[in-house]
């Protein structure tokens, strides 16, 4: 079952974490590292990785991290709501290429939905623009 | 803004918690109710509601519930996942109307999914059948 399987620590998001490969920072401390979507489906598409722990996705993460990884969510989701202003925020998160994963290190999605703006499909189209991703995270840096 | 507003102390889910409406439980205790959607987009499509708050969404919930909430959110998707083997889950929850949200008091979506079976429409459609239901929900319950 595709739910199965080893933490493969050469994924994407492992290398994110280590510096070896760039992203649009967010947030980052000890627990978690939240950057912005390079496909984004909606404006401000942000997720929230948790570090230091090798959880291909929710269902085999340690339970006594949930508090703060969750409540770091939140708090992200926050900042996201304020300075952006959506109509609305989707929080999803997918366990298993089935559902949709395709970097395997657990990670939320935080989506902004706008009225009248359809989500793009996930991790479909052309990578953002930086200097626009770039701008959306300084201002929900403001906001956190 | 739809995220604005103030809680509903008669909304269907503060219902179903004061035993005023029925649902076929999954899970209960003194923190969270479980309980299959009588609308699934699949098959055993699960909530998880917060009991003893009054939350509309996830960006209102007090942080110091987080942890105990999300642990929940977690041990009923692992029972899902092992009652019903699906390909892949997606946990999902949405905040304000305009995100999809219907009934406003927080709750998690554990969606089981299945390859070559799309979701249905959240919320469209025929409700399910009850006895489908209990005897998925007796299921999930074996397996927690």
């Amino acid at each position: 079952m595709s739910l199965d399987g080893h933490y493969d620590d050469q994924n994407v998001f492992a290398k994110i974490i280590q510096g070896e490969l760039p992203c649009v920072k967010v947030y980052e401390d000890d627990d978690v590292l939240s950057f912005l979507d390079i496909f984004p489906q909606a404006q401000g598409h942000t997720l929230v990785i948790p570090k230091g722990v090798s959880a291909r996705n929710f269902l085999d993460f340690p339970e006594d991290r949930i508090g703060t990884y969750m409540s770091r969510v939140q708090m992200i989701a926050k900042g996201v709501t304020r300075a952006l202003s959506p109509d609305g925020v989707v929080i999803t998160q997918f366990n298993g290429a089935a559902a949709g994963q395709t970097v395997f290190h657990l990670h939320f999605h935080i989506l902004p939905k706008f009225d009248n703006l359809p989500f793009q499909r996930h991790g479909q189209g052309q990578p953002a623009d930086q200097d626009v991703l770039q701008s959306l995270a300084e201002k929900i840096r403001a906001s956190l």
